[in-house]
């Protein structure tokens, strides 16, 4: 699973870094990067979105209060640390991600919140707190939601580095995952109960509800790495985004409650359409066993063309593979 | 009121603009604007309005309709006008900044829609016509609520002309407006019931609520033109803002039932701090008229030092001090 020895015949061993590689690189050049671990990524996020200020006049403290609240509840942090992930592939600094992969995280904080009210999924607990419109009322909830969107693109355009044209790619890249045509559009298809017809559009359905911000996200990584998108990383993206749907549906099927936080089976007791209850736990089982294949099948691809590790990429779909709850 | 001819030894006489100005444009350069009417401008904003597209995934048409519901339910285009006039102001085709100015509009939409939700005031009406979550439910109203954010932002983006950086610059005026900072931060200030503590604090609380969005639109339409922020147009559109408000308040003590849409004297009832409530009637309408001649003194300000017609921003901020709905 570890890098194969620089300067290998790959396309990228024309240049300086490659035999650079071979030596430790603290001694030899203080500002390269060191490949950081998962963990270490998921410190490097926690740490900065405790940093993000939402700039609230006075007496709306308690607007970036709640913001904040939602924002830093704990969490897998998936989608931040796939963009620095990707970014470190091409052997660039996880830091110089860290305001988008923010603000990513923000977005994602506002589609929580919104699932959680109850006009939507009518949730009083996330992540074994109260949810945001519990302990602070929708209202706020609400605003807060909505605060979130448009300080995740003033967060972009305020600290992302880069020329302008790079934020203009980002903001599009992340704009179009969230609008109609991506998360709120996912959202919209959940919360007027869409039944899928067959396999192709239960996966465009899983896609709009999730994949379209886990693509952005490794899209933004490889946008700030190396100025473009790339079709294998946008393939591990998408097959990771299909695989923590089907886990998903199978942990609803099979899961503990207590790990859950429902009961198990609810899926199939609301006669929601999903691999589980439309391909039995069998065939669910298989399409997840093939699409962590398939995720792992890109990333040996991008492997031979990337100077840096795509180690924490291949930890994050054995993760998102294996995990119980 | 007409603009004093051109080349008057104003600090932008020195192009060949002015000397132009003196002919008719249309006869010399045909790529040159005529000077639009506000109605004109109203005009071409509901037809650009009209044409924004909301990229709806299969199944979820229902959530582009209900963003188009509530965006095309008529309204003033206070702000998008506010924005085509500032940049005729210099000079420049209005429809250069047709996106921007729409973009605006969407994000307003987005306030109105979050306002009337039963959450926040729980309107049942809305210029005459149901409001968004009486006619497609409150899960459909937020979410078409936080995809016109998005969708705001997408169209600067994919649409507004001119260089990345400049759309950088439109992006962040915008969203400064929007986020904690400006719009959400006015409406968690009302929703919270804030008290202000004498005039300039209420002055602020008006400012978050309407100022600083109509402030941002006329900022993007002189960024758009000159490619600069310019201390007169704020200063006129922060008199305008808190004009805005004043009117508001007098017209809730003095307006009709069937205009206002409410009993009147309904703020007073509810014991709600205004320029009514705290300094009277009389005290309200002197407010109304300094601020009227402030926005004039702005103007002449401007109309000193720029090429095109300040007209239009004249008749807007006229027709603001003498509105009676």
């Amino acid at each position: 699973m570890n890098k194969p020895p620089a300067g290998n015949g790959t396309l990228v061993s024309n240049g300086a870094a490659p035999s650079l590689r071979a030596q430790p690189l603290d001694r030899i050049e203080p500002r390269l990067p060191a490949a950081l671990s998962l963990e270490e990524m998921r410190e490097e996020v926690e740490r900065a979105l405790a940093e993000v200020e939402f700039p609230a006049p006075a007496g709306a403290e308690r607007l970036a209060e709640a913001a904040r609240y939602a924002l830093l509840g704990g969490g897998k942090r998936v989608r931040p640390i796939l963009a620095m992930a990707a970014a470190q592939a091409f052997g660039i600094p996880v830091r110089e991600v860290l305001p988008t992969a923010c603000a990513i995280e923000l977005i994602h904080t506002n589609s929580l919140i919104v699932d959680d009210l109850p006009a939507m999924d009518n949730h009083a607990k996330r992540r074994g707190r109260p949810t945001l419109h519990r302990l602070y009322g929708d209202d706020i909830a609400i605003l807060a939601g909505c605060a979130l969107l448009s300080e995740a693109q003033r967060l972009i355009l305020a600290d992302q580095p880069g020329p302008a044209e790079l934020r203009n790619r980002l903001l599009q890249a992340v704009l179009e995952a969230t609008g109609t045509a991506g998360m709120v559009g996912g959202q919209f298809l959940d919360v007027t109960k869409y039944r899928p017809h067959g396999r192709d559009d239960l996966e465009r359905l899983q896609m709009l509800k999730t994949g379209t911000l886990l693509v952005a996200s490794v899209r933004c990584g490889t946008l700030i790495a190396a100025n473009r998108t790339d079709p294998d990383f946008d393939s591990f993206a998408a097959s990771l985004g299909s695989l923590f749907q089907v886990v998903d549906d199978i942990l609803d099927e099979t899961g503990k409650a207590s790990w859950l936080g429902k009961i198990p089976g609810s899926d199939r007791l609301a006669g929601r359409m999903t691999h589980v209850t439309m391909f039995g736990l069998r065939g669910a089982r298989e399409t997840a066993r093939e699409l962590h294949e398939r995720s792992l099948e890109s990333l040996a691809e991008i492997d031979a063309r990337t100077p840096g590790s795509t180690q924490p990429l291949r930890e994050i779909a054995d993760l998102v593979y294996r995990r119980k709850q």
